[in-house]
């Protein structure tokens, strides 16, 4: 087989980020994603800037290796349509605010009774149930509400939003895991079920740690700059001529540290003996580490401590990491060529297998290009 | 069944942040992980602050419903029992420096052999393969080199961290997600597989984005505070008393806020006609809407526009999204019974199936407690 996934299919309703990133994964496993659009519009994100010709990057990274075929849920005959559709396909995802599907008849209920073997799975921002289910959200809303801005940033500075949609991205790979976990399930009990997850459920089950601080002590979890909240140390140091991030995430890396730095009385120093330790001086610890990082470049660092086995790094923006040797030697920038855009720049998966291959190698589709295609193969079997 | 996992065995030799979240994940959907711990100490972040009694907060909350038992890998007579107990897995996780497990005997080719069924999923900083492969690495290196250090904050400012480990949970859910497709693919092949994924590879992916936005034009993304860099206006803006989170993601929540700000000219100015236009303006767009929202505190803006359909929100802190009544109408927030250290409370899975339940409900292991029921269990069976 190609990919893990290969001969599963997938009718997928989801437009922006969360769930066109979640069927991008099935598809780059090897599933048969089907992307129901909106006929004329299609999906808003194809509108968004910047474009590679007149095809939008968002759009394009996200929704590559799908097929789209255009039918409107208002109008009968592609209700009809859908319906067949859905008849055939493993799994359903969509991720309108809850209730659209079920106005346009196409909720769990409806879709499941003409084959209950459907997986159907639901992405929303706040979920199907609870006081305010039926309210849109994106991903800075929930970024603000689950807690996430609170603890990014510099104590006392302005609001910092996470610089990429985390609160999509996580809710997307959730969704992924719960459509692979129930059809897991469904080869045990031959049913497939509906399965759902919020954008800021997700959201605060990834930040659990912030939450099981906070049970723990009452604290208030605050913003913290570069500094891990309870590990150090594991921050960024200024160096002379820039920054160096250092994590001496266990005691060995910490005491080579202290060596690298000959600073090996730092060792026996009961301030800093242990991970519970160094946490409550940090302070302390940053005022006798600061003078000696500021002693010399990023660059002369980064050729002493990996070599000594202390993990470190510089800060690198998008085009350094696009060139970092380890990204490069994992293939993880691809190139796509499309039928309009030419060759197109993506990341890849990160997921590698022995014996499945992972495809991020077809480009996204143009809107409603595989109708005939799809009704034809899909259809066709009886 | 109860989880849609029930029934799957896993062999979990996981330590920190990003192995133990992804079987923490299995674990609450069914699976039977068994937590293979170094004895005398195991997992290390046992000893990391704050405290719940004696156990820490960190390692309860993330190895909840799994059960230990210790061996050391490097005593024959522990790998013999090791390599019996994965002879009866279906899975088996391991997050240590790559090379670490092959060190000691037990690398996917020596235990595939005994059980060919077996998946066996590795996570490590770098990968498998690549000149990096072999350096460890925690959350801290990975934000700052894959890009996403670069792209959080304000410009200018000192470096900011994601204020929880995006890198380890992004990978833990790759993770996942990579061992239940494995999952799918032996329904097909009969056959296990290794997989792999990266902390580095998963990072890159979750900033998909701002990767493709930096092929698309050159152009290196930079922090931009509160604001999304491609959808405008998608930002904290100050009010009177505090500040509001505003995010107007499609075309008719744009129009919705310039008609509930009595601002309706605004829909009819060309900076501002359609997404690609308000992000060329943004800055001009917030000269006009600053003034607005600073006229009003945040609950005034908050008794108005949500009930217009217009996403917004203010920004929580950890107390206050731990109280947020759709958090907790969503049973986001559970309390485990643990037999020392009273009541526990912690983060649930966002995972709602209709027909399997998801379980967060048993507490995270005594070191060693379950060496002998396991072994009784697994190996009973032959």
């Amino acid at each position: 087989m190609s990919g893990p996934l290969e001969g599963l299919r997938v009718l997928d309703f989801t437009w922006f980020l969360a769930g066109p990133y979640a069927t991008m994964v099935l598809a780059d496993l090897g599933a048969d994603v089907v992307k129901v659009e909106a006929p004329g519009t299609g999906d808003p994100t194809r509108k968004v800037a910047p474009f590679c010709g007149d095809l939008s990057s968002y759009f394009l990274s996200v929704n590559r290796g799908k097929r789209s075929i255009c039918l409107d849920l208002r109008r009968p005959e592609d209700r009809r349509a859908a319906l067949r559709l859905a008849e055939k396909a493993d799994v359903l995802v969509e991720n309108f605010t809850p209730g659209r599907m079920a106005e346009w008849g196409f909720d769990y209920s409806s879709v499941s009774t003409k084959n209950p073997r459907l997986i159907y799975a639901s992405c929303s921002g706040f979920g199907q149930d609870g006081p305010r289910s039926r309210e849109p959200a994106f991903d800075g809303i929930i970024q603000a509400l689950a807690g996430t801005m609170s603890i990014t940033g510099h104590p006392g500075s302005e609001p910092v939003r996470v610089g990429f949609s985390v609160a999509d991205v996580g809710a997307a790979l959730y969704l992924t895991v719960g459509i692979l976990a129930a059809l897991q399930a469904r080869h045990v009990t031959g049913m497939g079920q509906y399965l759902e997850v919020s954008l800021l459920d997700a959201q605060v089950s990834m930040l659990e740690n912030a939450f099981s601080r906070y049970f723990a002590t009452g604290e208030i979890p605050q913003p913290s700059g570069s500094r891990h909240p309870q590990v150090a140390p594991f921050q960024a140091f200024p160096t002379r001529d820039g920054y160096l991030v250092v994590s001496a995430g266990t005691q060995e890396q910490w005491e080579l540290l202290c060596d690298a730095l000959h600073r090996s009385d730092l060792k026996k120093d009961n301030r800093f003996a242990d991970f519970v330790a160094r946490q409550v001086h940090v302070s302390d610890l940053e005022k006798e580490l600061f003078p000696i990082f500021r002693a010399a470049s990023t660059s002369d660092w980064l050729q002493l401590l990996p070599k000594l086995g202390i993990p470190c790094a510089p800060i690198q923006n998008i085009a350094e990491a696009a060139a970092d040797p380890q990204v490069l030697a994992r293939n993880m920038i691809v190139e796509l060529e499309d039928p309009l855009a030419g060759k197109v720049r993506i990341v890849n998966s990160p997921l590698r297998f022995s014996q499945t291959a992972v495809n991020a190698s077809r480009s996204a589709p143009r809107l409603g290009s595989s109708k005939k295609e799809v009704l034809d193969e899909w259809l066709s079997e009886n």
